[in-house]
């Protein structure tokens, strides 16, 4: 085990009914005038924007409403929400979403404290430690941002998809009701769960020793998750594979499942470049990629491969042939991408990248790590195209 | 699944040196003047209190000592520290030691904060969600009260073992270096290593449904568990068994493996009582009872029990016989209290409570809980002292 820190401030506020809490809560935050950010309409169509307004306004706070956050969020709608904000005297933010509706959030709150331009906390040429006072309201279990201390927004400018990780990102409060999660359309429900599967398994697949104690507890996340996800793509308003799902969606990515080790997550960065050039949803990004990074690593590390097998995916061990264990719990995980609908290559994910592409890509995604990426496996350009070109 | 809140804002800094660290937080948190608050001398003759004492100086911050903290800690020293901590003009709290130090110094804070006497917090006539400002440095694997809102403290007019949990408790930091366990008497190690099982142990037993993602956490964590006690009382200086406590001490009383579900907690309130009337070590002193609580009610769920058996225990299932599968999961973990040198009854404690003292216990015990403990199954005055009985 090595050295870590580990703070996830954010107070978890879970249940049914739980969004009318939201008032509550920012007002004793101190917050005065809120803005309201989201994605599409259905959260209008719905009643719940209503009901976090009803909610709002019985704290006696103002509020301002922003819409049109879309998956992969842009740039251009951060910039104009820190306008409008800045307009309006906001001082408190609320993203009503999943991932991509909080990231874009996080990114307005960023630079309501910040002088600089966003874009350079992006590229990486600029740090800080200072946020605007932030809540959420989760109602996609996926990202796990809404206790995160990461954003990932796209610039508009070339598709850059990058991220910015500080603590002080972690929302104030995270309000996840899992009957909001009921009503996502069953490709995004699936594309969910194999974000929430990736982020402990980004952390697990890891050349770190003596490692058994979160070890367990991220399998005992995998097993559940692995169930919970069948049964919402079967029955999507099953409350209790929904409150599975959503729970574990913030454990997986709230640190915990990486205390202790280094984590890997090149398999993130492969996938983001696809995000950026093709729009694809992240999570069926990651299902169609992980394979094979899978088998262009495993050798590092088999008896790893192999445990995942047995205790995640209940493969039955081969004890005189670690490698042969380790591929059929690659197979496994292969198998119940296809079982929840998710692709397992870049084919079925509906994408046919010319080879042009695939080394813009790796080019990108190379640089974006300095040259290289993943921990498990020191992945350099050359790799990253033999990764993108098995999983065409 | 239940509806649930969960917060856990304390930073944990974890590993070797970790404690070098203490000064350059508490600066940060805006303290001038710190209370090192600890027990024995221990402390002094190892350096480890050296090395604090060089860590706040060499932020500029002032300090002054107060040890003799002693386990199932007093009343009577919380009220010097108030004392004194106002004589000095103390404004930060940093308790050096195990949950008894932590506690002990929570009390002490609670009462710089509030105007009551201590006693009303504790016997439950008064409430409150001020605290002066702690972090602490702990340095036995066991309660958790390093992450926990909790406090328990011994008022010694009648020798009352009693709990205050408040949010606003839960420190700033927590600093934990497995190292500074390595010395601990095997004794103190495995009634650590006890008490941190029972933590979620507690949690465990539930008669909620639908509870799979925490329940597999939670059975990851006592299997990590298990077997990093065995290593550490046959080999103290193995890092890795100690680092596996420590960290498994935080997680298993912060409440994650309480998310979501109804805890019992009534083995904890039955040890109480007899932690105030003998002062026994506390993870020995539920080592001594839960088994017989556990035969007293398992027959409420045979099924749990049988859950835990399988698959904390590596019981082999008897798929015809679910209550013979539960009482064998009883029993491993009678062998496993064995195998690490805890009792698993009263004589093996050490003590022959009288008739009249088990039924003062249990007079106590229940009056504690306003006439009942527990949740798994409600137990009465009568029940408990069956349980103390069927320990003896």
């Amino acid at each position: 085990m090595i050295n870590f820190e580990f703070y996830s401030p954010t107070k978890v506020i879970f249940g049914k009914g739980a969004e009318a809490q939201a008032g509550k809560e920012i007002k004793a935050l101190g917050g005065h005038k809120v803005l309201v950010h989201f994605g599409g309409s259905h959260l209008k169509k719905s009643g719940v924007l209503d009901r976090i307004h009803a909610s709002l306004a019985d704290a006696g706070l103002e509020y301002v409403d922003l819409g049109g956050v879309v998956p992969n969020p842009r740039l251009g709608l951060v910039k104009e929400g820190i306008r409008l904000c800045k307009e309006e005297k906001v001082d408190f933010l609320l993203p009503v979403g999943g991932g991509s509706v909080i990231d874009s959030a996080k990114g307005i709150a960023y630079g309501l404290a910040n002088d600089f331009p966003l874009e350079d906390l992006l590229l990486g040429k600029a740090a800080t430690d200072k946020i605007a006072p932030l809540g959420c309201i989760s109602t996609i279990a996926a990202a796990g941002s809404e206790t995160s201390n990461s954003m990932v927004i796209t610039i508009e400018d070339g598709m850059l998809k990058r991220a910015y990780n500080h603590d002080c990102a972690r929302p104030k409060f995270a309000i996840m009701n899992p009957e909001l999660t009921c009503t996502l359309p069953v490709y995004q429900t699936a594309s969910g769960a194999s974000d929430i599967m990736m982020h402990t398994m980004e952390r697990y697949f890891t050349n770190t020793t003596d490692v058994d104690l979160i070890d367990r507890m991220g399998e005992g996340l995998l097993v559940a998750v692995r169930e919970a996800a069948k049964t919402a793509v079967k029955e999507p308003d099953n409350y209790e594979a929904r409150a599975t799902l959503m729970w574990a969606g913030s454990l997986s990515h709230n640190g915990l499942t990486g205390t202790g080790r280094v984590g890997d997550f090149a398999s993130h960065k492969i996938e983001h470049e696809l995000g950026g050039m093709f729009d694809v949803a992240h999570g069926a990004g990651l299902c169609a990629v992980w394979g094979s990074w899978a088998r262009y690593v495993y050798r590092e590390n088999p008896a790893r491969f192999a445990q995942f097998a047995v205790r995640v995916f209940d493969v039955a061990e081969n004890f005189h042939d670690v490698e042969a264990t380790a591929l059929k719990g690659i197979e496994a995980w292969e198998d119940w991408c296809r079982s929840i609908g998710m692709p397992v290559n870049l084919r079925e994910l509906g994408i046919t990248p010319t080879d042009a592409q695939i080394e813009e890509m790796a080019e990108k995604c190379a640089a974006a790590g300095n040259g290289h990426v993943g921990f498990f496996k020191t992945l350099y350009k050359e790799d990253i195209m033999k990764i993108y070109e098995m999983a065409k």
